[in-house]
């Protein structure tokens, strides 16, 4: 880790700059890819899907029966902890459930607002060498709650044509059916465009390689819409002396394993406790069978001594972490100077993977300083606010002049006489 | 108007495709100009404003004493008309201000939801023939009532440099101080990278021209976050024999002037209303200052004949309507059906020019189908939610080892770890 004492304010945004990744031929590889795919459709996926994931798939869509037989692969103990996971996350996401009342702005004039489910959303979840079943969890859940009417799951085979079982069960057991066996660039453009046989979806969710990633913001700017632009995964812990430093340790280590572009960010309060989890930092992460990408990770990592809370805080909405862990005795206290954050765990025993996996926050974040400016996956990632206005005849007459006055100084007289019109015939039948 | 006679239901997509504008040359002339102002910063911005406004600009930000005096030449009748709209804005996004209550998932998991206004907004108001003092009121009262922390508006200079003062009072009026003239492509690249003179911001809201909306969706790749994707305005009006053919037409023609591109779209209950209207509107149009444009957007708008309000529903859904006016008696028993739309207009006085100015509802919307995604500026798109979650001694035991299940499984060792150092220590300590 890179470590900084006491920098001065003027320095922070040069010491706080994410770490940059060249990859100037990915956006060409990738416009080629979705040009295919909405050409071609599925002979194309099959294309792809046979070079990158090394498999021939006729029929993407898994069969029903190798659903069903996944229950069986998966161990009791494991589906009573996704249980537990799925209830919290449901708690959580209806809570956000909430419709603006009718708001009467001027007598006659109603306005509301009413929330709409997106009717047709994609959700994609990574392979590799673990099925994310968590991430699962956490589109499926709220795009169930929101009540989208075709929820589609995409998710890459391996080289037997296959999707891991715990993908297959948590996806059913939250409800959704259609699952296809699609993976990288290939899956984003299916669902962007629609294949015989993907359907089209409106909104693309989920987090990928830098394949998919791209793939979601080309499709964005055609009009698909997507959840968030990603980049790796970070974590910034705020540390003082009442801090654990094996917990602060393992906090740093459990976002270190994500990837070697995963960044880490402890800024302690005090001397004492930067020295302690640096001297805890190397024999944790002797143990860990990711070690060498949690090395990885760790050189682009940073160490910041500051003088206080106040500045820590401070720093911290500067970097606007994805995930912000303050373990002190004291972490409520500061919560209201957060301004920029994903999501902010309190106290000594709100650990990171609690919101990865099981509290009932979710865990599609905005990472790379997007805090700034976005919010992480919710409900209202998954619905639509449509407004709405009733007007009676004694509305527009309250808000009528107002708007011919307005539409006149904007010279829209089409738009004046829309009103003009009403309040006419309102006057020759002497409403 | 090209006119469909209940058409079958698989030729919707094909009749309510919106009309398509080629411009190849628009993105790399966008991208010269945007590259420009990242690396020369105001000069750029002037050499671009001297280009494009043909004026010579050497302080961007409008001196207070130009601001102040605006508000002497402004009319006392359309002072009182910006004060009710402002009035009723305030009062529908105020109510849009709703926190999510902190909800216990487990017993010791307690998570919840912060509103947080995003700290720097930039605000685009465009030039043109008339001062678009309405624009100014949808995007800064919601900035106002979020709390945004810097609030910049950018407007293009005429050809003496000025801002029309009608903008300038409005602004001030809402509480914004710093207006920059500077428009077009060059006052997005300055509100996205920051210039001497310009403060950089984290989102972007606001219409503009092709090359406005272009830049904004390129620095959108970049990160800057920007409202919404944007095409031509729209609407889509049902009528049935209870409707007011003057009405209708009114509304049509209130979309038909905005601009060459605009597209108006009656979707007619019965044969009589659809007569009714296409009577009518030669009538209004004769009168009207900018016939010519509406006389052209309506070559590229639709009238379509439907079996019944069912179907006039299903067929709005299908094309997603900015805005969509129900004017007929039974409107609200409809509502519920509608899945798609930016805004909608309930009853015979809800004309849609009452929501561009002065209901209370936003005017700033989603075009091109794009509502099946997308709702419109609200209060939502000036905060974040940040979600919190704070976790007990009891509740790391609670949810403890499902997160440890679940880490296991998909091989995240540390993730696993942070909550067993936890758990450990807790044991070790008798808790």
């Amino acid at each position: 880790m890179k470590t900084y004492k006491y920098p001065s304010k003027n320095s922070w945004v040069e010491i706080l700059r994410r770490p940059y990744f060249e990859n100037t031929s990915l956006e060409k590889n990738v416009e080629v890819i979705l040009k295919e795919v909405k050409e071609r459709g599925d002979e194309a996926v099959r294309d792809f899907t046979e070079r990158f994931d090394k498999v021939s798939i006729n029929e993407f869509l898994v069969e029903a029966a190798l659903i069903n037989k996944a229950e069986k692969e998966i161990d009791q103990s494991l589906k009573e902890a996704i249980a537990l996971a799925k209830k919290n996350i449901e708690t959580f996401h209806k809570a956000q459930y909430i419709e603006v009342p009718k708001t009467t702005t001027s007598k006659g004039v109603s306005c509301w607002q009413k929330l709409v489910a997106i009717e047709k959303v994609g959700l994609y979840v990574p392979g590799g060498t673990a099925p994310l079943l968590s991430t699962v969890l956490m589109l499926a859940v709220p795009a169930i709650v929101a009540g989208c009417k075709e929820i589609i799951l995409c998710s890459p085979p391996d080289k037997e044509g296959k999707i891991d079982p715990a993908i297959l069960y948590t996806a059913k057991l939250c409800g959704i059916e259609k699952i296809y066996s699609i993976g990288g660039a290939q899956a984003i453009g299916a669902m962007a465009y629609g294949t015989a046989s993907v359907p089209k979806v409106y909104k693309i969710f989920g987090p990928g390689n830098q394949y998919v990633t791209m793939a979601k913001q080309l499709v964005s700017k055609e009009g698909t819409a997507i959840d968030m632009p990603a980049g790796p995964s970070e974590v910034l812990a705020i540390a003082d002396d009442t801090s654990d430093p094996v917990f602060v340790a393992a906090d740093l280590l459990a976002q270190a394993e994500h990837g070697v572009d995963s960044q880490a960010v402890l800024v302690a309060c005090t001397e004492n406790i930067l020295n302690q989890v640096m001297e805890e930092l190397p024999r944790q992460l002797e143990k860990l069978p990711r070690k060498e990408i949690a090395t990885e990770a760790l050189k682009n990592s940073l160490a910041i001594l500051v003088k206080d809370m106040e500045e820590a805080i401070a720093i911290s909405n500067e970097y606007a972490p994805e995930h912000l862990i303050i373990g002190t005795d004291n972490a409520e206290q500061y919560l209201d100077q957060i301004i920029n954050a994903g999501s902010v765990f309190v106290g000594h025993y709100a650990t990171e993977p609690s919101g990865d996996y099981a509290s009932g926050t979710n865990h599609t974040l905005p990472t790379n300083g997007f805090a700034k400016a976005f919010s992480g996956v919710s409900l209202d990632s998954f619905i639509k606010k449509i407004t709405f206005q009733y007007i009676s005849a004694e509305g527009i007459q309250n808000i009528g002049p107002a708007i011919e006055k307005m539409a006149a100084a904007e010279k829209l007289d089409a738009h004046k006489n829309a009103v003009t019109v009403r309040l006419r015939k309102l006057r020759v039948t002497g409403y």
